[in-house]
């Protein structure tokens, strides 16, 4: 009887324990599992264009959807990566990320796909490595009176972080925002540039805006005075984001056409950057295992 | 023997039980209190002073932060109510809304804060409730060539909501997108402006953009070929995402300064607007007692 009466406190304790443990392993396995090295890689692509080549690549892919936005949920060589078509634009990519990151705890994000050239010296299918990315959608115009203009060139930069103040009041916010491209993705694109036959692989600076800019002399003005390679809608929406979670990031945009230099507009550009991308994957997972 | 047998049975039973019920009410509890009608109501404010006026008036509050965004989770009149400084901006407010939505299933979202007039009948203190709400930085430049200048009189609208293709290669994305404001949230908003008594309460259409326009002559293009009452720099980055998610929605503004009537900046007007936003979020509440 004693032995019985020892069974049950033994089986009772141990049953408080597997309780305990089964009960932490449902809400937050998949957290912890998230922090180690099986967190996921992010691959951002706005037009289906963009991401649904980058998707028919993934093994073992799972659709999910939220809002407008849609995770094609997958494996690259057993690690986990999870593509997402965000839509267009800076308000778009900007909750794309958001949302990510609160879903899905990536190591880090790549925001990919196709541009326009600020660069003469950047072709139709060349690609541009996002060293640094910003928003030239963000400026302040000079003050002018009725009847006195409106003078584009003489507009500056609005640096929307630059503190929480008023940004028309701020001296200090008006300054270019750049936002550095992770080191770690940058190495692993520039470790397989030659995998790119199409064109050449470079190093830049995205801009980003909700505009479509066909006037080369403003096209000029942002590559002078912003160091802009190419434009986009897209990159420091997602850039800004990752920076305030902490987010390793690397926008990577090939060129679909160039004002600058008269190159006509090729959408086929944009499967060619995901077959790229999808060599720096293979290659920024190889480094991490 | 027999008895101390079935007893540990009992227990076991008895345990079993509880471990499945303790784990599922933590995994699902809060989800489902919150897809009743106690869903919370969102009110955004891009700067400390659009939103901790507001923030202060709330009861129990709790502080939760997420990336650079607080939440302060509280109470008005018994119902739930979150107040989120966003931070400013097109990118910081579109990911805040998505983010809010996410984690907290909100039953409508207020968009609050100053903005600058575009309507000369407008003056300080002066609100517009936004019937419609439109990103007036999503724009697509003429085609210029080298040497051939910058015409931003003949800049057209463009929708990135249009389609899922190329916005510059689409002639459906040359319209002007408008997000309208929820009809219940504005039927709140006018049955108390009387409560405002520094300024009167306005319908109109808010502009929004990554863009401080000094320029009168700029305004007035706007005002004209868009109908702003006022711009600022968030409001149609939450409408966008708000509809994505089918979140009712509605941006409430008051004129911090007016350039077209030589309106000066006056920054007491935000929180006058909170005040204004308060009997607006009580009048709301009863409609939905």
């Amino acid at each position: 009887m004693k032995n019985i009466r020892n069974l049950a406190i033994l089986l009772f304790i141990t049953l408080i324990f597997s309780f305990v443990a089964g009960c932490q392993s449902s809400t937050e396995g998949e957290a912890s599992a998230e922090e180690n090295e099986q967190q996921p890689i992010l691959i951002q692509g706005p037009m289906p264009i963009e991401a649904e080549n980058f998707a028919a690549k993934l093994e073992d892919v799972e659709e999910e959807t939220s809002g407008n936005f849609v995770f094609y949920k997958g494996k690259v060589d057993d690690y986990p990566v999870i593509v997402m078509k965000t839509g267009k634009g800076m308000e778009n990519t900007a909750a794309a990320t958001a949302i990510a990151i609160e879903k899905f705890n990536p190591a880090s994000i790549i925001n990919q796909g196709t541009s326009g050239g600020h660069d003469p010296d950047l072709h139709v299918f060349d690609i541009v490595l996002g060293e640094r990315t910003v928003n030239i959608g963000s400026l302040k115009t000079g003050h002018r009176e009725d009847g006195e203009g409106i003078a584009p060139k003489e507009w500056i930069p609005m640096d929307l972080m630059a503190s929480e103040g008023s940004a028309g009041e701020d001296p200090d916010a008006e300054n270019i925002r750049y936002f550095e491209g992770d080191k770690e993705l940058l190495k692993a694109a520039k470790a397989v540039k030659d995998t790119h036959e199409e064109g050449k692989v470079v190093e830049g600076t995205i801009g980003s805006a909700d505009v479509w800019n066909n006037e080369v002399d403003r096209i000029q003005w942002f590559h002078e005075n912003f160091g802009t390679s190419v434009e986009e809608m897209e990159g420091a929406a997602g850039a800004q984001i990752a920076k305030a979670y902490d987010v390793p990031y690397l926008g990577i945009r090939t060129l679909s056409n160039n004002k600058t230099n008269g190159g006509e507009y090729n959408p086929n550009t944009a499967e060619a950057n995901q077959e790229y991308v999808y060599e720096v994957v293979k290659e920024y997972i190889s480094n991490r295992k």
